[in-house]
């Protein structure tokens, strides 16, 4: 629709669609206004009475917020397109994400960013983008593909191109490396994602000169007074794998810590853990039930995210924004009566046509041979094991007795067990391997090709046959997740798009899933926690203390290979 | 300095400039913070204790501020150059500006912007733009200029360019004329600001719809309401001729109205005012006396603005941010002890060297000839009478019986006298005249150059003869005020440039200007008033209820001249 259209639909009050009855949340004087919601096609053209329409929705007196919008996160975690993501999170009221596509770039670098972006080009979801800024994350594992500032150069003018993504390599930027300085130069002016947990003093403000200014990794109150003193915007993170946020928010609200530059974001949550408990609005009920004002809580999960990310449209229902909406029930349980899409229409949950998924992204598993050899680790009386911490993804370093065997191999027993992480994407050869404890496997084995962030093939397990069985079952499909025992396949995940998503609906894959946690808990795993989370976040070099990438074992504090 | 020396200056704490033991005000977490503030050249490195300094100031205890911000000023009102007025407002703590050289632009056009913009280019004062974008302000009155969106295209790409100016002409833009659209896309998706006092209703949606932003020509708390519920920044405006700021305010705190969407703006403040008074501190002043709490009053003036026009460096004390700073006694007087400049250097209020003038805008006093037969008006019994209202810019209309000559023509008495708006840009000859009422002129007559926004010559007297030699005497120096009483220039200050500002020295400027008022109270002015202001006013057709331009008498209501 032209915009002198609008300008005239707005001054006449003829309306396309009229949401009548609503209390409509105003994020801008933080009022609750009951009244009508006049559209004309996508816009917003007034909120009041007696607006002519075409079309009437009555919203008998339910509470009408803007579009929630989760400010970051990677839709490959999903495991599924972004159109099957669309429709699992807009039922939930989400109508906007802010998309770090740093998953797939690290196995397909630019063609992967092109390849999703497309993906998401006209799905109902708003789907923004933040530029992956960190392929590979660091230089301390082989990624399937780089993405240099020059690469970044032919996405500047993508419209849904908003910023730099979340910038993980806080050594490199801190110490000015050549490639960081040419990227956050390339986006000087725009949004740029921090990513640096614990970050703190001297070195938080260098990062903060250097031009980061959001943070999603805060994890205790602290940390999130002394970023949010930076001026940097906190996202805070209700996903599948963090948690601790309750405690976070009640300090926030005991404090009184102003929320304005506060959001929401999922980062990574499991489809089935939206579809249980919600999405962006699954927050922000956790929200209010630690005491953050419903208006606050309303704005957190939609305006200031709008504000941070430069989107001067949305957030708000007001003349001239979008027609991103949704009703709620309340403010309280935020449950969902209603979508509203960016297209300004309710949203009918029906997928887009058939997507046309590029072949670039199919041909991602590449790894060499591998053989038993390979896989067996040399090992003194006491050994570093990676010591995972129940519900969190930081780990911990001990020094532990180890069972060896006559060759004075590591062998599982005493809850340790092995941990490999093999280089899949140019047959390269390399296998980082180590020990791990908090699987408790026995007789079997589990792997995966979703390994944050450069997404090699990661494995745990106790003994070295079904540790190569699972490999090679992964080479087989292209990528995803298996797990195995005493020879045999129990249950397997393909994701042959890029070894991180498939285009498989959401059903079968959640079935598959929970055939993965059964059989995962055949072999061993503890039924309360998920394996497959744990594994994929074992190989992440830029996450406290200890992991183990395709290069070797990890102290991801000092930023060094542990010497065995 | 290269962004990554600063970098590793924020790394190792090593800065150039300290300012130790301040409270700093943080605008993120609304805390006053105790400890020290480290810059490296102009931008600030850490916030906090433990910095290696090559120079220190102690601030003692005080209060150190963001820089504060004027979100919306007219310079060429101040009526001197921009180095002259930079170095009134800085001693305030205003080290940035938000201009709209719509005065100028009016007068000379582009080359009109283009030399306000060059000669605020290294003042220590930080002097953004936003473009005219009513240039003339309105089809009824004759301007020096026309600038069209293709015009604005050559500063679409000039750092200092924000956005579009204030978009005066609401009837244009909600009935989507041609030009206000080619203007209004060209800027779209950068700040707009707006002006539509009393726009309310359909009208206002449309105009929101049309893309202005903000507003600062609210004169009651309804009109803020409802204009910040369509999601406008609300500029509070606190300058010579406007008034009824601290009922406003008062009622916003009554109110409970969020203030993050709200800001201070002069517009237009008498330099002499601004001596006496304050500059943005005397707003915040006023706020923090009507019952804003004194941080969020300090993020009016400053962090407010900052994020309204897209000033992602300004308006916070943190690292990253540029060292505009204001160090106050108090955050209730917001008496000044010390201003850190856009350099991150103490001010030192010392001129920059002389600016060069470009001679474009010194030809612009272009008048045809006038005689005594063209002020002539004629008159019926009853006639419509321009009601000035103390101490506001709007006026009224009063139908009242007038004194006439025998040939029928208006002559002054009952506290009525001559208005005549004279076409001083192309000798096109258009003379506009009335009948006006507040000034009580006795033989005399007081002329300006300065007449908002077309900047022809307005005078207003009770004889012709005076008024005729005013005109004259204005003529000759090229633009200026005058008061003119039996024959005699009784005061003159010239305003060769454009008509509007002289380069002499501010002092010489208040001098000649109290002259000026002696010289009005002398003919009959009441001394309360300034009737400089009241008559620069009097041609402006965008303010209700009724104007006079060169083109006649004027209804801003309807928008239709009256017939007499």
């Amino acid at each position: 629709m032209k915009q002198s259209e609008l300008i005239t639909a707005a001054l006449k009050g003829e309306a396309t669609l009229v949401v009548k009855n609503a209390r409509v949340v105003n994020v801008f004087t933080n009022e609750i206004l009951e009244g009508d919601v006049a559209l004309s096609e996508d816009t917003i053209i007034g909120v009041g009475k007696g607006f002519a329409a075409r079309e009437e929705i009555d919203a008998g007196g339910a509470y009408l917020c803007p579009g929630f919008i989760d400010a970051h996160v990677h839709i490959e975690s999903s495991m599924v397109i972004p159109d099957s993501f669309s429709r699992v999170i807009m039922p939930h009221g989400t109508t906007t994400i802010i998309a770090d596509p740093h998953e797939i770039a690290n196995v397909c670098g630019v063609a992967g960013v092109r390849a999703i972006y497309k993906l998401s080009d006209d799905l109902p979801l708003r789907v923004m983008f933040m530029m992956p800024s960190c392929v590979p994350a660091t230089p301390f594992e082989n990624s399937g593909a780089a993405i240099t500032a020059e690469d970044m150069e032919q996405f500047m003018r993508k419209s849904r191109m908003l910023g730099l993504g979340e910038v993980m390599d806080a050594v490199s930027t801190i110490n000015c490396s050549k490639d960081m300085m040419d990227k956050l130069r390339l986006f000087d002016g725009r949004p740029i994602d921090g990513h640096a947990p614990l970050l703190s003093g001297r070195a938080l403000n260098a990062y903060r000169v250097a031009g980061p200014s959001t943070d999603h990794e805060c994890s205790n109150y602290d940390e999130v007074v002394e970023k949010l003193r930076t001026g940097m915007r906190i996202l805070l993170r209700v996903g599948s794998a963090a948690n601790g946020m309750e405690e976070l928010i009640t300090e926030i609200v005991k404090h009184g810590l102003p929320t304005d530059n506060m959001m929401f974001c999922t980062d990574d949550k499991h489809i089935e853990n939206i579809r249980r408990e919600g999405h962006i609005n699954c927050i922000a009920r956790m929200a209010v039930k630690c005491g953050i004002d419903p208006v606050q809580a309303v704005k957190m999960a939609s305006y200031n995210a709008a504000r941070a990310y430069g989107l001067r449209n949305i957030g708000a229902i007001a003349p001239g924004y979008k027609g991103d909406m949704v009703l709620f029930e309340d403010l309280k349980d935020f449950k969902v009566l209603k979508v509203f899409t960016r297209f300004g229409k309710p949203y009918d949950g029906k997928p887009t046509p058939m997507p046309i998924i590029p072949q670039a992204v199919y041909t991602s598993m590449n790894m060499a041979p591998i053989s038993k050899d390979g896989l067996k680790l040399p090992a003194k009386d006491i050994m570093p094991v990676i010591c995972q911490i129940e519900g969190q993804l930081v780990t911990e370093r001990r020094d532990l007795p180890v069972c060896r065997d006559a060759e004075g191999n590591f062998v599982s027993g005493n809850g340790l067990n092995k941990l490999a992480v093999i280089e899949r994407h140019h047959a390269l050869g390399n296998i980082g391997l180590g020990i791990v404890q908090g699987f408790n496997i026995h007789g079997g084995a589990i792997a995966s090709t979703v390994a944050h962030d450069s997404h090699n093939l990661v494995m745990v397990g106790d003994n070295d046959d079904d540790m190569l069985l699972a490999a090679e079952s992964l080479r087989e499909c292209g990528g995803g997740f298996c797990v195995v025992s005493h020879g045999i396949v129990l249950a397997r995940l393909p994701l042959p798009i890029a070894g991180l998503m498939t285009d498989a609906p959401v059903d079968s894959v959640l079935e598959i899933q929970r055939a993965l946690l059964d059989a995962a808990a055949y072999i061993g795993v503890d039924k309360k926690s998920d394996p497959l989370v744990a594994l994929s976040f074992l190989a992440l070099p830029v996450i406290p203390a200890i992991r183990l990438t395709d290069k070797g074992l990890f102290d991801s504090a000092s930023f060094k290979f542990i010497e065995v």
